[in-house]
């Protein structure tokens, strides 16, 4: 299985994505671009606006070629710097309108250097505005039968990660409720890796649109959609100052408007909040 | 001229840019709060919301002691890791109602490390979303009239600081009109660099309310207000992507709620445009 396989099936998968995104929220609208990197290849970046159900999602897909490797792609293993690399991935962060489903973000990718060096990674994660303890149980629980498919080690290493990873240290918060993250998987063929990343993808979906289907319909007031776009904050705090996938695509000249897709259409900072915020985000912060 | 004496004239000063904001809009909700520093310091954080003019403005003074440097606030001049320091300073952002009102911001600072390791640091920029070119020559020639005073070198130099300071590679778009930023003032006394910053203090005040009072009364459509909370975004961008008083902020442990205060209180991201939209930013980005 060489890049191009890779590749083609991450790009089936992306038109699957949206299909099934677009399918559920016939009222959203869809706006996809085709860019190219400057030095080979390109994506298709696609934006989902003012749906019933999102009110703004990012579904990515990119394969491209360069000849500088980035510091941020690299683990401290695999110092290759100024070599040829090929990279292709699927992202999505979905944002939706009511405040009572979580926002979602997933994210797989492959990098390509030579025979020897190459690795897959990704992972997803949930971030409720007002947790409910089944969606929850649901998003891990499916995420922990997928992974044991493949590898018993694989969810508890890989939540671990997650916590790690998605975590703001200035505000001493995790940013969801996790979920899987992994990074520079290369220890089986890359065969066995890309099911992997594909069953990422299959029960990202599974999870999310049961999730969704669930609390689309509830009720909620505009304190609590207030509370959502202060929450929103966090995630752009997050994205911006810490995201490995933001930075290495900004450092390697890629698309700004496509990396800085997953950022929430509305957002709100305030410094000063309400007697109901502070009781919002108790309830919520007992989950992050 | 010691430290105290310099943290004392700041202190004084930020009660002074306060009332005078507050008597300007007397409509703006004033929340100050109080706030120690976790080794020793600290300083009082003002947001003022919902105004007739201001929409949200951070007025922060702080004056904290600490014992490791963090690298950020570095020249590489002046390596002095795991010193003890002190730093003292204001910093102000203004995100206004009216998108025919510029955003502004200003920072002034004093380091302090030892008898031979102390600097001052500072300045202010100018971020319209509907530019005048009346207000933003006032801007400049306020600038370079208040900086000739104190050396005929200083505003060309400083100006061009600015410009490289405040730009988003990623967008290659610098953040707005400028103004003038310095960094490691020490070849003159204390005295003299600390009556600089106080005349920046001075004259950004001067410029700004000048700028403010012609503007704020005019009429703006509701697209002209969108294409405000869109742009800001790029003020988003900028501050947690590249600005160093952020990261300096967040690395020295300080209070994450005072140091992300400069962001605005509503923003909207989308990479779909609207026709309207792609004019407002094509007559924008002639200025930047």
């Amino acid at each position: 299985m060489n890049f191009l396989d890779i590749e083609k099936k991450l790009k089936t998968k992306h038109k699957e994505i949206r299909r099934i995104f677009t399918s559920q929220d016939r009222k959203v609208t869809k706006n996809s671009t085709r860019w190219k990197y400057h030095e080979e290849g390109g994506g298709v970046s696609t934006e989902l606006l003012n749906g019933k159900i999102i009110e703004k999602a990012a579904i990515n897909f990119s394969s491209i070629t360069g000849t500088i490797l980035p510091k941020s792609a690299l683990s401290k293993k695999l110092r290759v710097n100024k070599s040829k690399f090929h990279a292709t991935g699927i992202s999505i962060v979905v944002h939706p309108d009511n405040p009572h489903v979580p926002c979602s973000h997933l994210n797989v990718r492959h990098f390509y250097v030579n025979p020897k060096i190459w690795w897959f990674g990704g992972g997803y994660d949930l971030t409720p505005y007002f947790p409910f303890q089944d969606d929850i149980t649901l998003w891990h629980s499916n995420a922990r039968k997928m992974c044991d498919k493949h590898d018993k080690s694989y969810y508890k290493k890989f939540k671990k990660q997650c916590d790690e990873y998605f975590y703001l240290p200035h505000r001493n918060e995790r940013r969801g409720v996790g979920g899987i993250f992994f990074d520079n998987l290369n220890n089986l063929s890359k065969e066995k890796h890309c099911n992997f990343i594909i069953d990422v993808l299959d029960s990202y979906i599974n999870s999310y649109i049961q999730i969704i289907t669930k609390r689309y319909k509830s009720r909620f007031t505009k304190s609590q959609k207030d509370f959502q776009l202060y929450r929103r904050g966090r995630y752009v705090e997050f994205n911006l100052l810490y995201d490995r996938g933001t930075t290495f695509g900004l450092q390697s000249g890629g698309r700004a408007e496509s990396i800085l897709m997953s950022l929430p259409p509305i957002v709100k900072w305030s410094a000063s909040k309400s007697k109901q915020f502070i009781s919002f985000e108790k309830n919520l912060l007992k989950y992050l």
